[in-house]
């Protein structure tokens, strides 16, 4: 199972992965989901915001348990964030048949789409979208870096745009979702295999346009320039400074220069933010420092500094109940973590709970990221005995 | 004859010009050109590297006086910068047809292909082919971004690539050239609308590779980074700080980040390093402490750096007694420039020399480059007094 969904994607160069929604990667994960839920005899759905479910039982009943992940991933992004929780996921229920359980409640496996948001700039669209957290209206004006809308790339790969919007009805069918994913820290590195989430730092993604003078390199003294680049070096020096002192975590990891010669002084440097810390006042106010910092370089290199909230996520608990269940049913471990889920979406509308899975090097969104084979079997049998637990209690 | 120009190859977005070597754009500013020779009734030649030569008088004679510049543009450059150059050598031929000059050598105005390198990175492609300078064997591995090979590039615009190299001959027959441009700087701002060059400030470029380990920027410990856009940022700061000390220059203009994710830790940045001093010891002296201060903050940050010359140019000096003879019959200031020419390159093979129009800002690279009417004027009165000067002695 999971040795034919290896390959898929994969960039020879890299080793990374390039699954990104609507593309042809992508496609190719979904015919494989929807394969593997045939070939067990389950009831195969797709929702309207392009969500696949794989449903045991009555996909209209009452209660159903949910569990699963996503199979799109960050550019070159590892093999393990995503498609580990949604393989785990036929793994458990494959375990579950060996068991000989008889469910009471309906049991779905789903993948959600566009987790990573490598595509339209916002994470978690497929979850977001059933939520009700981003609008129909808001979603139809996403675009690609070139320039494809949402809609259009759907329809392009065989879905139909028109009916995408919150999914109320669904969510209300749900009694619980549970998220399997390798962890994406080193919490149990040196401890158990497997571990509970207890809450989602809250995050967000801020773009800083640093607007210069476009200029010759060769021939503009330096005290004639107002040259961008400086201004943003200067910042990405004082976010990791400020970030350290905050106990936080800030990143620039992506950058568009204009007009990007070798020989031309920049016009304009863009540079995005990603931030989180353990509560909403530490985010809110290392993100004024880092803009303080950029606005005073600026002053002095003539550059005007503009920003741009693109993203913000709250403080995410996951339900206190379920969370402890999980914990006292498997023995494990409750550990906080910075990274943004489905499951964390739908904790404003359901039960929500997560399992994670070691991973040795805390390395992901890298073709490094990996995760022992035990740990992954641990994390199969620790999914198996939560759902059977939530499924026939 | 500039109105037919001004529209080719412009971005309507950026109101900058988008002329890069074999491009469409670059195509309908050839074809501007032989139109111009042709209606003046020059003998129109495509050179074996693809240079555009118009001959007044016997293309096969000695001594020939040559004029000219380029027509390609940096990504958003201004309309001056090349253009000029060849608009004004057409306008100068008109100015001494109108005196009923009588010319006793012949007489051509070139466009040189690629100066720019905005395509395959080289700059001054056509006159480094030409004055062997660039190998045939060189330019046939020059890719583009998108992978292209230059002699396919020049095969699918309709130009055969297959004789391209070294053209002694032509070069043997060349008496002198002189190239006009806007001044790239603000020497004349104050001064005299028309200058004449003294030397080119040696220049290079240099290829920074900073590797680092991708990885997750929500969930990665500050402790367990290896966040290469640190070491970039430092190094982008440290450039300009080192550079101002040794009264040179050194710009990071162009930047490459992979994966280039929001939410991902680099894993490569690849930073481009433009430099410029009035000598090469305070080059290379100056590339040397950028190199030390980059390794040194990488070691900090767990990055790599890794250095590439891309390419280098000594410094030009143009020919003495041309010089002081354009100098003396202009009454005009003889200055220094840091920009790259094609002239420059022709200086070891010929003698060279070339004339500055003022520019009121020092823009240039850019689409705010300008210079007044009244000084493009000076411009073509000054090169025609000089062409009357050297080819009827």
């Amino acid at each position: 199972m999971w040795a034919e969904l290896l390959p898929v994607g994969r960039s020879a160069a890299s080793g990374g992965y390039r699954r990104f929604a609507w593309n042809s990667a992508d496609a190719e994960c979904r015919a494989w989901f929807e394969q593997q839920a045939r070939s067990r005899g389950l009831t195969y759905e797709l929702d309207r915001n392009g969500n696949q479910w794989a449903w045991l039982g009555d996909p209209q009943g009452q209660g159903a348990i949910v569990t699963g992940s996503h199979l799109d991933s960050v550019p070159d992004g590892g093999a393990f964030d995503g498609p580990l929780g949604v393989v785990s996921s036929f793994a458990a229920l494959d375990e579950l048949r060996a068991r000989g359980v008889e469910f009471d409640k309906p049991l779905a496996i789903v993948n959600f789409g566009d987790e990573e948001g490598a595509r339209f700039g916002v994470a978690c669209i497929g979850s977001r979208l059933t939520a009700g957290v981003l609008s129909r209206e808001a979603a139809y004006e996403l675009r690609d870096a070139g320039g494809v809308r949402l809609p259009d790339a759907m329809e392009k790969a065989g879905y139909d745009p028109t009916a995408i919007g919150a999914d109320d009805e669904r969510l209300a069918r749900i009694g619980a979702f549970v998220e399997l994913h390798v962890e994406q820290g080193r919490h149990l590195a040196e401890g158990q295999p497997v571990g509970a989430a207890g809450a989602i730092w809250p995050h967000g993604r801020w773009r800083f346009d640093f607007h210069g003078e476009a200029n010759h390199a060769g021939t503009t003294r330096i005290e004639d320039r107002r040259d961008p680049m400086l201004t943003y070096a200067n910042t990405v020096l004082a976010a990791r400074k400020k970030a350290k002192l905050a106990g936080a975590l800030a990143t620039f990891g992506k950058v568009a220069v204009e007009p990007n010669g070798t020989n031309a002084i920049a016009s304009l440097v863009r540079g995005w933010l990603d931030t989180r810390a353990a509560d909403e006042r530490t985010l809110t106010e290392l993100v004024a420092e880092i803009e303080r910092a950029a606005t005073e370089r600026g002053e002095r290199d003539g550059v005007r500094v503009e920003l741009t909230r693109e993203s913000y996520t709250p403080v995410v608990d996951f339900d206190g109940p379920l969370r402890d269940r999980l914990a006292k049913l498997l023995d494990a471990p409750v550990l906080p973590t910075g990274a943004g889920h489905d499951a964390g979406i739908l904790a404003s509308a359901i039960p929500t709970a997560m399992l994670f899975v070691r991973n040795p090097t805390g390395v992901s969104h890298s073709p490094a990221e990996h995760a022992e084979e035990a740990d992954c079997l641990a994390g199969v049998a620790a999914l198996a005995d939560v759902l059977e637990d939530l499924a026939c209690q």
